[in-house]
């Protein structure tokens, strides 16, 4: 049988360790047995993913006790990479490798960035999510059915405005409409498309006339980053994400009043878009166990955490549930805690916070990294009072956690780069701020990080 | 069990038929496993809609002699509508009837005129496509998988012109790029979004500065318009998809030369996007035929067939495979003949021309028809010279057909209000012409049309 | 003492010409008084260019009877000219040698087509309009006055339309302003600018925002071919003009009703920018008649007239007035005689058409003639078939002329490369059409046309 | 004889003193002749207002030493008006009444304003600058001159730009063109026009296709803020003019360089359109002193002086010249003393500082003024504390005027409703301060203000 132990990372992409991975992965079927979900609970798509049909789960295990909830969350990033992903699937395969039933959860890599060429977001090394090509290439369509949700919005409020451009108040009312009288310099709602286009980021709209529309300014936005995209990341069941659906402020009208989806008929449609999209997708780490991918990324411009209903469902599956939030804690962990957490009423049990030497050493002033370039001395050779000086970003990330009253743990995601001595100057500065170290040597089996 | 006939087409809606039958439906697994395709070749999405995996199937039965292959097309499209997508359901269930082994095969509807509220084009009466909401609500999101394959050119190509604008020669030649030089004045490629989304026919875009990428006139198509879509209509394998995807012109450079998606190095890409949908969607008649629904509608601004990818798979599995040309015969025959079957070498063995007494009457002289407004009585009552009259379109349909060297078939799409008269009169007109007439009274059971 | 004919229009280019002349021209002040008009009358505008308050010239006037009334007009123009604007300034010049009191009048030069290089529209050879620089520059600013009057239009409809989009109906009342409602997509009335501006001709305004107007489509168009360049050239006087600056439908409502400068309140001040404009500008022929300059040209976009106002003060100074019509007699003249005659009241005595051997050769079938290249010798050697085969066009234009019953005279505008053959060939053919024959080698000393 | 002093200027409007003063203004040949402008130096532009040949006069008097030079400026502007025009007429007309010969110099007023209803910029009450129409409405068009000058660089610009991307280089070297490359998204120059045009000040240009230009962001600004009006305020004469012309930049090209008029071979063209707006306009005071009205206004948003050439020639023709800078010291001063008078080399022997006690009190925190609203009385009776706390407005303008070496002399414009003791102490403070003092109800007849 396969084991993951007998490829080298180091000599390896990760695609081609996913590849070889994926030759021997599980079916659908048979991750989701394995992990407790019935057939009838799993909707297939294709024959090694599927979606969740979540309810039922959660209808099916209601009196059962939640596992443990670990949240990953790191050290303000750079250009290094600190692998926080990779950190969650070491978890998971590791806290597998020790017995437990064990599941994760991540978010959909964006459209956009993918093709840009930044990392896969599915881990690294020899810690990943499989299969690797339709995580990438959009998966099951959630992106989709959010940029769909978005649009039709959009369509309905520039129809509406022309609309009532066109036609009197009689007339309006002829058609069982109230003027919403929205202001075309005061529109809040972009479109959505999920790729990087600069170009359609600033543009007018409307300019071919009495039948295309009325003239205004307009744009495109990632659609990663629609609001639609956070509700399905809080939403705590289909009945919360159409209320939610519905108080999307579009636009304000001349008297400054909001105009909602609501007031323009149009969150019941919406939603109808969303009911797929609501349910969890299923993968598999490269080492077969579960691992949810759901919502989007970007803590920055987003909320930027795996769905509430992915972690819910996951919960009840399993004894340790290992979640992720993106960007550094000051981001990631105060929208992990301040709005998920308040919102899923689920406290974590504790948090891991990933910190490399590397990164730390540029956080204490090391120079900086330009991509394709080797990489300066300074982070290949033993440098001590660079690292103490990074620390001070280190320590903030350890009290922002400390201050939620949840018990953070530091995982060095350490390199073979990285000295002994370094190793333990970091170790007994985290001790010392009252933080647990976790070394990624002893447990994570994964590569240098995704980039 | 569950039998249509015990359901009263006169009273109820369309989608409450669907919903009757669809507690009845089989499982994608039992559908599949009937229609003989094995469980490695069926790509379940969810439990009872499915991709098939055509080229195993094709690798498969390469030595079996396809089925009889009949095309349904019609009379010039009226307001009243004539009922084509109601007789391929109802011919596909009627042949079942007989004992045939049957498959039909219609394309996907788009989701812009969806929400601007036209029929389901999945039929209607006891003749429809179920399931009716995911089939109307993106299915398996092979329209979407189009838009962003259409869509990646459109940012390949507007940040390729971004990139040659800011940057000399020599510096493009470090990025190894040779200059395209598209003129912005002679771009051929819109934007595709599946709405109608007038407001963004006509537009402007790269207005926001040196970032915000190169301003010109563009605009937004509706994405079952896409030239990638009648890729999808009419490819024969990937790896005609794939050479198809690269010969996309997308502008001229200022020297009037085409540019295409080859040029731009992004047609690989564009197939990767398209890998899951050109695999055919399986759903159901509602009474459990098996029915490929794969490519778009609109017969007048796109190609407007289903797939020969769908036809050949069905073809293979049937003994009688009905599909359908959009529009008249005069525009979706003609494409059909002229264009799928020169490209997938397949020759129909007869065409069935969908006619009604309303329709004729109405291309006789016969009065407008307003939305809403009760029908005219010339519709309802007997007149003979009226439908007389307007035999002549039919006729010149059945020209159409004939010059193609193919038999045509009348489908006389029978109402409650055409007299026995009008039938006769039709019946004996169409005998004269030379073509062989069908009453859908005998074998179907649909309704009135969807409209 | 000068005398022009001591100057060799064959090796002087036209403002050389020019420039000898004006070292000898006549003050404003003289030249008035030569012509009878009275200083108080007079507005000078420096030493040789003047206004003339035509109020009082015809209120002083009124009893004495105008003189004889020639309107100048031309066969179809070609690229290789026919001496229009050159033929006016030789009659002038030529009666005035034999003794009369003669008066000419033609239009000031577009600021647009100026700069990119025609001809000077003064004339040409030994028959100009001097002094030529301010003459070619805008002279005293009447086609700015109505640039302002047109553009303070263009403001007002802009701002009101910001004003009713920013207010509702009782904000609007307070300000004391019912609701025009302007339709964004129904606007008749651009811009102006006396340039040729092509960038501006198409372009959307108003983007910057809720202080920054309204977003429409918009544009320039050259002032000369603005309504209110119209209305100088054919009001009776400053309260015909007033009325008919209020009567400019500047846009349509959106319930299809039109919108005036009345309706905006900006009519008085769009007369108060014309106030100094009304008055025709007065300059002399190289020989030193007067001549008035008044109102724009392009009478295929514009009325292309020379001012009504002009005229009715020049027929009270002068014995003969020679006036200019533009483009062929079949726009120009048909102008002429179906506008400014019909408001004016004058009817003009005889219409002088300008014909040259070559421009006919041209219309009978003779070679393209390409910028900057040597003249085909069907132009400048005999060819009498191709005169006769072009004289059809020469025919048209005295038809037309005569059906307005004034008698047609055609001038021959001969150059040195016409032979005798060919010109009498012409006399003949005019002469046999039943008009009049005049030979610009007689009493013409004008050159070969401004081209 | 016409005295002003018949003319109560508390029971009439503005514009009806300056009615009243018309009917008895002297023609401007009497006026040029008064101060010293022979025949030849005098361009008359109608009865009452000319041009001054400025290098014919600066020729003939180059050996006369230059009179007084007077600067006037202000306190920090305030809605109630300080009455800094009114002063310069004030001045005038009180000197000339002292018997000294004396000239004033203002600059004229924008079109764009005046319609939207601010003083008229050429003083109140009875002391204003006559005829008024004309000068408030273009005056004789220098503006219009500005505008023609700036707009066609514009043209030059955009076409060249539309001819660079239309050909390459081979055939822009047939043209004699070298490609100057301009980066559309790096234009520095707008278009002018002289109204407050809101909906042009943010534009899209370009949108016609192939013929109508380069598409790019671009708009128009107030005539009177072209560096081109800039220009015409600091030239010496017109070959300072003619090499400032050729050193605008338009633009910068895509490598960064500037690009200038020079390099658009057009600034001998819009030299051309400045030659006749480079001479001085005369007009007169209503006592009949000459006052040149010469360059734009808004110290703001331009150099807002009157112009170094009309300053030049009055110094020449006059004892005592008072010339204006707008806003208050800090900027209408700075720029004065900073950029007119070193490009001048002319010295001021002193600079007036207008002041109100109404303005101090509102600068030493007074009630906020609302147009049409009644005045506060903090305004209208005696309030000692808030005069005194606004005195550190004055205070602040006394030493910017004290730091350029000049001497300060604080004219106090008083009203009818100021009290004793305010003056007193307005006077004892200003005294205090080291700066003379002088009261304008000794010498100036003027009313309260322009507003």
């Amino acid at each position: 049988m396969f084991k993951i132990t007998d490829l080298d990372p180091r000599k390896l992409q990760d695609w081609q360790v996913a590849e070889a991975a994926e030759k021997h992965m599980k079916t659908i079927t048979r991750l989701a047995e394995e992990a407790g979900i019935t057939a009838d609970e799993l909707l297939p798509m294709g024959h090694h993913i599927g979606k969740v049909d979540f309810m039922k789960v959660l209808d099916r295990l209601a009196g059962k006790p939640d596992g443990k909830y670990i949240d990953v969350t790191a050290i303000t990033p750079t250009p290094l990479g600190e692998g926080k992903s990779t950190t969650v699937m070491g978890l998971v395969q590791g806290l597998a490798q020790c017995g437990k039933k064990v599941t994760g959860a991540i978010r959909q890599p964006s459209g956009g960035p993918t093709f840009n060429i930044k990392g896969s977001a599915a881990g690294g090394g020899l810690s990943q999510c499989i299969p690797l090509t339709p995580f990438s290439l959009g998966l099951t369509g959630d992106i989709d059915c959010v940029a769909n949700a978005h649009n039709l919005a959009m369509v309905a409020m520039t129809s509406r405005m022309q609309h009532e451009f066109n036609y009197d108040d009689a007339m309006l009312a002829l058609k069982g409409l109230r003027r919403l009288d929205i202001d075309p310099r005061n529109v809040q709602m972009k479109w959505a498309i999920d790729f990087c286009a600069q170009s359609l980021r600033d543009i007018v709209i409307g300019l071919g006339g009495k039948m295309d529309g009325f003239m205004m300014s307009s744009g495109f936005a990632i659609t990663v980053s629609s609001e639609i995209m956070a509700i399905l990341a809080v939403a705590t069941g289909l009945k919360d994400l159409r209320e939610r659906m519905g108080k999307i402020i579009v636009a304000y009208s001349r008297k400054g009043e909001p105009v909602t989806t609501s007031d323009l008929d149009v969150a019941g449609a919406m939603t109808a878009w969303m009911v797929k999209a609501i349910n969890p997708n299923l993968l598999q780490t490269i080492e077969g166990q579960p691992v949810f991918v759901h919502a989007g990324p970007f803590a920055n411009i987003a909320v930027g955490q795996s769905s509430i209903i992915a972690d819910r469902v996951a919960l009840k599956l399993a004894d340790y549930h290992v979640t992720e939030s993106g960007f550094g804690a000051d981001i990631g962990f105060e929208k992990f805690w301040n709005i998920k957490s308040r919102l899923s009423g689920l406290t974590p049990n504790c948090a891991v916070i990933v910190a490399t030497v590397r990164a730390l050493k540029m956080h204490g002033g090391g120079p900086q990294v330009a991509p394709g370039k080797k990489l300066d001395p300074a982070y290949t050779s033993e440098n001590l009072p660079l690292l103490e000086k990074g620390f001070a970003n280190l320590l903030a990330h350890i009290e922002t956690v400390k201050r939620a009253g949840v018990n953070p743990v530091v995982c060095i995601n350490s390199f073979y780069t990285d000295t002994k001595a370094e190793i333990a100057l970091l170790k007994s500065l985290t001790e010392q701020a009252g933080a647990r170290v976790a070394l990624s040597e002893h447990w994570l089996r994964g590569g240098e990080g995704a980039r």
